[in-house]
């Protein structure tokens, strides 16, 4: 079995995905966020690619359990419940509720892995979760770095690796060339990830915002052992149950 | 300033190549083969993305100078006069020649650079020469890892990695993501940057096609100070001259 990661979802041949496990990974923010959303409780996440699709299924859905939540530019979308800091879904906002949400890269990835035989959401903070899940599949696993507006993205690839290195003592993987360079490059971080994750373009950007809470939030490793799997439009966590 | 690498070819957004100055790595091997036949005195070379496309340019110049060179799979391709390998374009076969190329994954990054200010070849054997060249431009930089079919290649993000150190001596230039995880895994390498390009995917393969010499030979850092520029369909050394 083969572990291969891509830095952006542009061109990623189909062959990489079909009936394969797929792990996405846009770890600042929105899977970050969409395990905390799940940890703390919420029932089922549908993802999004605008925030007028978000606005119309929320109608369509005529359920007031019903929460929209996302960003654009990092920021809250006006009319939306809730942004997407990790930090805000917490169990008195999100218990037992419903969540529709959009994001600029992660919707976007979540959606491009749709034809994978399994989908699965990664993080820092529920990576080796995610890596046993994987594991257990027993197919070839292909790891998918969100990116930013399709270009590199340290935080993913550096999450990509903890996955990878994780994945390393659960199975006995080949390791195709991205793999391979993002394990070692988490390696090289693996003391303090969240330096690492401060340092990159995103982590700035955020700090910038006044946001450095969130990045050192998804800088935490293996907080939680909640797996997001996408099926069919939602992201649920199994071990949750449905509702 | 900025520098910024692209792992594959694929998405790379039209801004960050128009007016950059562009580094393009193919390192196994087609930069470093066309590298070297121009340090062997090769006066000029024509990239070119179909074997049949080499075989009517031929005709169309009418010019018995004409070498036709590269690959398909590895393997020098069927009525060429030579293959990929930069070792066999030494000064006897290729001094005063012109040479048209293909290659799988090479010629493609070429031409998808085209509209870059100034677009260079790099390679680890004319590494530093290329980074002074680019300093010089004073200008962003976009480094294009050519990949190897629209996957991640080890050793040419490791190029890269050496290139953006270089150029960290030559300026003052901000590291974008990509960038900065480049120019990390190189320095975990640079004690002996052929162990990694052996340990790469297609180092492996070549190897096992018998054709570790060329891995060796291409994982060389700073033989010559050949910097290979495209301009107009056409890649020349500007050191040389042009006939």
């Amino acid at each position: 079995m083969e572990i291969e990661v891509f830095t952006t979802l542009n061109g990623i041949p189909d062959e990489t995905i079909n009936s394969k496990t797929i792990i996405v990974i846009d770890v600042l923010r929105a899977t970050t966020t969409i395990t905390a959303a799940l940890a703390a409780g919420c029932l089922e996440i549908i993802p999004v690619l605008t925030p007028e699709e978000a606005i119309e299924m929320r109608e369509r859905l005529e359920d007031d359990r019903v929460l929209l939540g996302g960003e654009r530019n990092a920021l809250k979308i006006p009319g939306f419940d809730l942004g997407n800091s990790p930090l805000e879904y917490t169990a008195d906002v999100v218990a037992g509720k419903r969540l529709i949400i959009t994001t600029t890269n992660g919707t976007r990835a979540i959606r491009r892995a749709a034809s994978g035989r399994q989908v699965l959401l990664g993080a820092m903070i529920n990576g080796p979760a995610v890596a046993r899940v994987a594991a257990a599949g027993a197919a070839d696993i292909t790891i998918i770095c969100a990116g930013t507006r399709d270009r590199f993205s340290l935080e993913d690839f550096l999450t990509a690796g903890l996955l990878v290195d994780e994945l390393g003592n659960q199975g006995d993987f080949t390791l195709r060339d991205g793999a391979r360079v993002a394990r070692d490059y988490y390696r090289l971080h693996r003391e303090d990830p969240e330096a690492a994750m401060k340092a990159s373009y995103h982590g700035q950007l955020l700090a910038g915002l006044g946001m450095e809470d969130d990045v050192e939030y998804c800088a935490q490793v293996d907080i939680t052992t909640i797996v997001p799997v996408y099926s069919s439009g939602i992201i649920k966590s199994p071990d949750r149950g449905t509702e």
